[in-house]
């Protein structure tokens, strides 16, 4: 099971249009700091899984019918939004499984053209692509503006949680991935220390939870512009189970 | 006043994704035959407006603050996309005319960040951005599964429209276009002869048009893949007055 982050920032990406901070600066100069808008890849078994769908160079990245499925986390447009011009494309539908939002994004819904809405997922409730059954898929609810799921992992004897957006986590979810004690956990973390918000984690929340669950591994994505700047600024020694992710990272998991 | 065609595709753009027909294969092998999704953008005078905005490289393509003014044909997403990042972007406030559409496209009246949503342009009115009243601009009705407008340009002795997404043309702007006699006329042509829709024409159609009006020479852009199609299978000698439209294309009016 390998995991590939195709994007590490938030919902202005990096670098943000016009700033002259110094992360902005930087990616600007060096295209390794630069973040696209956050979404991933899980290659399992031959099969490759979309976490979200917002890379817009997608249709040169995937070969056409290379997708298995893609999984949702959310309906915000920073996280959804190649499915426009997928959905009118000729490739065999594309299994796509959700949060349970009845609006969508737009008029997805109303045209959906290959793409195959799955019924909401039940949170908690493993499930399972029909021709990956090896893969068990757990979404785990987030606290976020709109209904947003979590996804867990488990393949073989490897597991890995994926959490954006959210800010901290609800009860039932901290409880189900304490209960599933994952290798990795990729998690929103959004903003410097200080910034407040009620959609999204900064580093300290961060920070917290992952003292909380000292086993796993906690990579930090979802990363605003603000925190890139904070992170040069203050160069914090984080603890060794937390690594501030970059676009195009891998993880292969046993 | 220079016209560049930023985009000449239809809603799937070129080539589709997946789809293996002679325009599709073509456009894949020369890229000078890829249409991206259809905009454009308009030099006058030092300011550069653009036509829609839904190029993914806006914010590489044009430097930080000089973009005037969007002027917006209808709240299709193949038309606005790009407006999702560049409102959350550090850049001065850029005013966005747009046609009388209450909805707008998701959540983009909600969370307008530095979009200067202005108020729905009146058709038949003149209008200019107070930075350039010498570039004299009308907005035309469409016929259009949204409330949709073209757009009239007058600059100097230099007179061009630019009238996508539509199927035919309501009488009020033929009327107006055949006053203003304009030297280009950029069209929507969607589809091959034959293929009939309420919300774009195909070449029958714009022939048509092309020939009651035949001191204006006619662009076609929002071509579908399946015009190109017919086109490489067909090679129609078309009448002087017409120009198939390509990616970057840029005309100087005097
Ligand atoms: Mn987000
Ligand atoms: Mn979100
Ligand atoms: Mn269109
Ligand atoms: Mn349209
Ligand atoms: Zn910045
Ligand atoms: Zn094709």
């Amino acid at each position: 099971m390998t995991l590939t982050l195709l994007g590490t920032g938030n919902v202005q990406g990096s670098p943000v249009y016009g700033c002259l901070c110094n992360a902005c600066e930087r990616a600007r100069c060096e295209p390794k700091y630069r973040r696209r808008l956050c979404s991933a890849m899980l290659q399992v078994a031959g099969h490759t899984l979309l976490i979200d769908a917002n890379r817009s160079d997608l249709c040169e990245r995937f070969a056409a019918n290379s997708i298995s499925a893609i999984l949702l986390t959310h309906y915000h447009m920073d996280h959804v939004q190649s499915l426009f011009q997928l959905r009118w494309s000729k490739v065999a539908p594309i299994p796509v499984y959700q949060p349970n939002d009845d609006k969508g994004c737009d008029d997805l819904f109303k045209h959906p053209g290959i793409l195959a809405f799955q019924p909401a997922n039940e949170m908690g409730r493993e499930f399972c692509l029909p021709s990956l059954p090896d893969l068990r898929i757990t979404a785990l609810a987030l606290n976020h503006s709109k209904p947003c799921n979590g996804y867990l992992f488990n393949y073989s004897n490897a597991t890995l949680a994926y959490l954006t957006d959210t800010c901290e986590l609800p009860k039932a979810t901290w409880q189900a991935l304490h209960k599933a004690s994952p290798q990795y956990i990729a998690i929103d973390c959004s903003f410097a220390p200080g910034t407040v918000d009620h959609n999204h984690n900064n580093l300290t929340q961060v920070l917290a939870m992952a003292k909380a669950m000292p086993k796993s591994h906690w990579l930090l994505t979802h990363i605003g512009h603000d925190l890139d700047a904070y992170l040069m600024q203050h160069t914090p020694s984080l603890p060794d189970n937390i690594t501030i992710a970059r676009d195009e990272m891998t993880l292969t998991l046993a």
